[in-house]
């Protein structure tokens, strides 16, 4: 415990993660160091922080992308964040690629449905050799699950190529959050999500290099709650311009 | 699927995690590519080529310690790998701090209990207010959950610093691994588990700096069920000098 013990920390918390005094001291604590190096203009520099924070690393606000327009049709940084908050505050369904990603996704702040695609489509990684992680997206979304949803893409770049193909045949999630890792497709996936997030207005937020995963997916989706949850508290206001 | 498809992938796979072709191929794929830029010498190498491979960055091979001896009282690199791969052949618990880094620790490849810390020790949160995470390993460590169990922590610097309590106090993990990620207390909470480990002989992997998290830890854990299985195999002795 410190001396901000005493600060009223239901007003102050910087991650709805935390619920003890020692993790939101923590938690504070960290952000302010990070909120040090990344700027805290934009609803667009939040995600830049988040991203810091998850991969400890202070460059790596650098290295996300947003795509895509929001349903207002602006093209704007913040698109996919306020198309993302909107879809958590409907109460769309949010689908991870594996059970990992889906496990860093907090069960708090939010009435979404928190669903994995691995697991689906077993039967056609065993006919067709694909990943698993792939044959689950193009199994969830022949029973429509990716249609208005939170698509989180942690960790299997296969699972990204699959979402954008599936985007490509139709299907419209209402934000996509990629940063699959590795050296093997990883970055091409995540230029493939960006490619098809910009042709057929799909907002998308991911990540340049080969560096990414579950946990800094996780991170964004929890960010995407976090902001959902401000707007529903009157802290923040999708149209600050009353563009809408 | 790729002109590799022919090959026996039973004697090549790179990932226990694989289990289609494709799945294979990419695992295989990207470890070649990283072991163009990390040695391939050593038991540890595997580790720094691990670490590489789920971080996606080259130079994250520099950034693992290992730390303690092994149960026949060798203190080279490869001594918490031995220990670690001999604990997952005698099938004690594997045991993370948060769901997350369970979700990553495979199920293939062993008969080891899986457990997560978190869940466990929420009145003495309550009543401490210390994190959930440091509680939760102190209420386990109270029902002997961490003597000789593969103790992995991959998100919490807090729940490392109450296993390092933990030992302190007397208890006595197989192994350790512990790669919390951020900027508040991470490094330094790793830095205490490597002092712990060298004063009580305990060992463990861990890395230096701020970066690390749940998908590092469940990485680093898989390696050692993979060396594990390799002995079981009789593809690695881990007495090649017939030191035992």
């Amino acid at each position: 415990m410190t001396e901000s013990n005493t600060a009223d920390v239901d007003e102050e918390y910087a991650d709805l993660g935390a619920t003890t005094q020692e993790a939101m001291d923590i938690a504070e604590t960290s952000m302010d160091i990070v909120r040090q190096f990344v700027p805290d203009e934009t609803l667009a520099d939040r995600f830049r922080q988040k991203a810091v924070h998850s991969m400890g690393d202070i460059e790596f606000q650098h290295l996300l992308q947003f795509t895509g327009t929001d349903d207002a049709g602006n093209a704007d940084d913040a698109a996919p964040i306020r198309a993302g908050a909107r879809a958590v505050n409907r109460e769309t369904t949010i689908v991870t690629d594996i059970t990992m990603s889906k496990a860093g996704v907090t069960g708090r702040g939010h009435n979404c449905e928190k669903r994995k695609a691995i697991g689906n489509g077993a039967e056609l990684a065993n006919e067709t050799g694909m990943t698993r992680t792939a044959a689950s997206v193009l199994e969830l979304d022949k029973q429509g699950v990716y249609e208005d949803a939170i698509a989180v893409i942690g960790n299997a770049p296969t699972a990204a190529f699959a979402l954008a193909d599936c985007i490509e045949n139709g299907t419209r999630p209402a934000v996509i959050v990629a940063t699959p890792v590795g050296f093997v497709k990883a970055v091409e996936s995540r230029e493939r999500i960006r490619e098809v997030a910009a042709e057929y207005d799909v907002p998308a937020i991911t990540n340049v290099g080969r560096r990414g995963g579950s946990g800094l997916a996780a991170a964004l989706t929890n960010e995407l709650i976090h902001v959902a949850s401000d707007v529903r508290d009157g802290e923040i206001d999708l149209y600050p311009e009353g563009e809408q």
